[in-house]
């Protein structure tokens, strides 16, 4: 019997065609327990993982093997995507291990060692494994170290090794260079797996689908119908507790230079020869190449720092009293930038990037704003209500894909005004959409590298953003906006001078 | 206070400057009650007529005034599209009057000027009226004639005299010049509208709005990107009552020759320099002078009689067992040709036109299928599901525009596969659509011809259809096909022999 679980193009993949082990360090963090943990059991329910699959705990906790199912177990219950099925658990949870230990204790990384080479005999993991750092980036190099002290990341007899690791990478270019330093002395840069959770999220793969599969869109995508395009990544929630995380690094740092240039480069790139790694990231990197900053920062970026106020009914505080966060902090919570392209398709036409938090809410979109038709042959007047045509890729949430543009409006004059299609995953569909994590957890243990950013990108996005981010360093605060607003007054103001405004998505 | 019942954008009409009477010649006739009656009246509730407007009714039953309110009051009743209002109802109707008389009978037609002349003096209708002959064509000459002879075609001290004429327009070029030398001398040209109610919908205008109101759409629109047009009107019905006008007409005199070349002449115009009558029909006519026939008409066209048999859980009658019908009747119920035009923008995109009765449902639809995308940089089998792009605009029912492209298929595989979406009227605006004949009664009116075919598009229409007619009337019988079903087989050839196949709408 088929198992509805699995969605039909499922059996059209490259399974893993060896054994595989997946070594998670911080397996207490948030991000293991609502993401990763989840999505090894969805995988694992959709027949995606090998039998012999084991999943490794690394943490300071002291768990027992027990502890640590129980710990998946909750995790799996509360955030899987798929249904929980009793035999798919037993399976996947007899190849749980836990080791007890510190990210800078070189014996525990023996332990860990031991437990590789074990499972390896016993449940035949045949030596392929992958060490997910979910970790905050100080512990990097320790962690890695002691990895190649360990022997853990040694590739032998046809066996693999890899390692991924989650953003930041690095906070300006400098630091990212020294964070692949470390990482490179210890992997070779194809068994480095770098995260942008975006890239695997179906809306953005969506992109390439969508721009060349079809004759409709491609023709019009370039400077000679498109005017402008705007990528919105909104909050509506503050920090919460992340202060230790966000202060100090903000939403151009945290956003803006991975996910934001990512859909960026995806929106604007040309055709790939494929889409394997090499082809794509070839195509992403001339992208973010030809990618120039405006000369007048103070211009063409805005940035702000939510007040206190209220929001969906709730006061809220302002983000300088929330908790943990340095007093006088001047970290932005908003950020905005123009960047321009130069290439013959995108010369002229300015690419607008935008994050933050406590805004109106929670969208993330690429939005092409055409120009207007050439020539309007209609009445005086009864264009007055149309805008510009626009092709809107909604991330998320409420994946999919808006058309907006002018009909007439029904009764007896000749009257166009703006209407709106849409495209929406959620109708269009009956399979539901994998988790990003899903997706990029498979694509490491396949060895499958074109959804994870090469070091050369990292290195690129640093290259824009570094001199916004001196200049804002050096120019004084962050402008306070309102909760529940679009954002600080400049950022309105930095579009009104080109003649533009940002969206209400 | 506003009047919910008229849309805004009435408010941005021209009025009807001055006061105006319409006789209506057939009031006994289905068109008059179904749709003319209940579109004065509308136009009425929505305040667009003048308060001296005038109805009169001419025809051969003995009735008086009040038995022919009653007739128009039953057919508001039961047709009208705004809801029933007293005081509007009273209003109209005070201006009803009834002439009794047959359309051959020159003494009927010295009372209705008596009866016109009286209004003009008793309502203050200015000397201004409009004549709609909603008769069948034979009578055409003698009803002229007599409008003539009667004075009542005479426009003198700046009122003015119109005529409204329904097609069919001839039922081939040299019949429609001759009908047209009859009008012309009781009408100057400017004073002719003749009605393809096509042509009042508000899809059907919308075609205008959607190619020269957006930037989207008119870049692609032409042989670089479109691979062909497909133009269908498709009934789910047969003749019914309607042998008498249907039997020797077909479904290509019926439909091809007026609302499928006006549906492609606005599909495939240039951009007219204003949507003012003489623009407009330039650019169509300009289309039209352009359409040429294949050379082979038996693999270039199509046609077919719908057979006995089931439809939608009821048996049903073949043509030829249809009341009124003549034995051995070779009328096709279904037509199917090819145009090309030779232009600089369509050379090389075939348009295909099919009309038809008994088929699987009602729709009209222009359907405007785009090339395969150049190349595909996407796996083998990924993108065996996709289709081509097409821009399809729902002209009734469900009106409406569809998008259908290719978008990635939700899962772990880059799949592609078609998915459509879709712009609804009855979804965007409050406000419904205008039936067409309110729109049309209303601009003959308003003197105001955009949207009424000149005789020179009448012509140039017959032009293409003549040679189709005559190959089929010396090449045997048109094939039966299934009603329910969506054609002859032949047509699914004709597509075929050309590497494409029919939408199913």
């Amino acid at each position: 019997m088929p198992n509805p679980l699995r969605d039909p193009s499922d059996r059209r993949l490259p399974r893993i065609s060896g054994p595989a082990g997946l070594v998670i360090f911080g397996v207490t963090g948030d991000l293991a327990k609502r993401k990763l943990m989840p999505a090894i059991y969805d995988l694992a329910n959709r027949g995606l993982l090998p039998p012999s699959f084991a999943l490794t705990g690394f943490g300071r906790r002291d768990w027992s093997e027990a502890d640590f199912a129980e710990i998946v177990h909750d995790a799996v219950r509360e955030h899987a995507r798929t249904p929980f099925d009793e035999r798919t658990w037993q399976q996947l949870a007899s190849g749980f291990r836990f080791v007890q230990g510190e990210l800078d204790d070189p014996e525990a990384f023996d332990r860990l060692a031991q437990t590789v080479h074990t499972l390896d005999e016993q449940r035949g993991t045949g030596g392929n494994h992958a060490f997910y750092l979910s970790v905050p980036p100080k512990y990097f190099p320790g962690t890695l170290q002691n990895l190649a002290a360990s022997g853990l990341a040694k590739q032998s007899n046809g066996a693999w090794r890899r390692v991924v690791i989650e953003k930041p990478f690095g906070h300006d270019l400098e630091s990212a260079r020294e964070l692949d330093a470390v990482v490179s002395e210890v992997f070779p840069e194809d068994s480095v797996f770098r995260i942008d959770h975006y890239l695997g999220k179906e809306t953005v793969q969506n992109i390439l689908a969508l721009r060349f599969a079809n004759e409709l869109f491609e023709p019009i995508w370039n400077a000679n119908h498109v005017d402008h395009v705007q990528i919105t990544m909104a909050e509506s929630i503050g920090i919460g507790t992340r202060a230790g995380y966000f202060d100090g690094i903000g939403a151009a740092r945290d956003v803006i230079q991975n996910h934001l240039l990512q859909l960026l480069a995806l929106t604007a790139m040309e055709e790939p020869v494929s889409f394997d790694a090499q082809a794509l990231r070839t195509e992403k990197e001339k992208v973010l190449s030809a990618l120039r900053l405006p000369e007048d920062l103070d211009r063409h970026t805005a940035r702000g720092q939510y007040a206190a106020g209220w929001q969906g009914g709730e006061k809220v505080r302002g983000y300088l009293e929330e908790e943990g966060v340095a007093e006088g902090s001047i970290t932005e919570t908003y950020a905005a930038l123009r960047v321009d392209i130069d290439s013959r398709r995108w010369a002229g036409v300015p690419f607008y990037l935008r994050a933050g938090k406590r805004l109106g809410r929670r969208v993330t979109e690429v939005a092409v704003v055409f120009k207007r038709a050439p020539h309007l042959p209609f009445d005086l007047g009864a264009t007055q209500q149309l805008g510009s045509n626009a092709l809107v890729i909604r991330v998320q949430p409420d994946e999919g894909v808006t058309i907006r543009f002018g009909s007439k409006v029904p009764g007896t004059a000749m009257e166009v005004r703006d209407v709106t299609m849409d495209f929406g995953y959620g109708h269009a569909f009956t399979q539901a959409s994998p988790e990003a994590y899903e997706r990029l957890i498979l694509d490491v243990l396949l060895g499958d590298p074109p959804l994870f950013p090469h070091q050369r990108e990292v290195e690129l996005s640093w290259r824009i953003l570094d001199p916004v981010l001196e200049h804002w360093e050096n120019h004084g605060k962050p402008e306070a906006y309102t909760p529940g607003s679009w954002g600080p007054d400049s950022a309105t103001e930095m579009l009104a001078r080109d003649g533009r405004v940002w969206r209400r998505p």
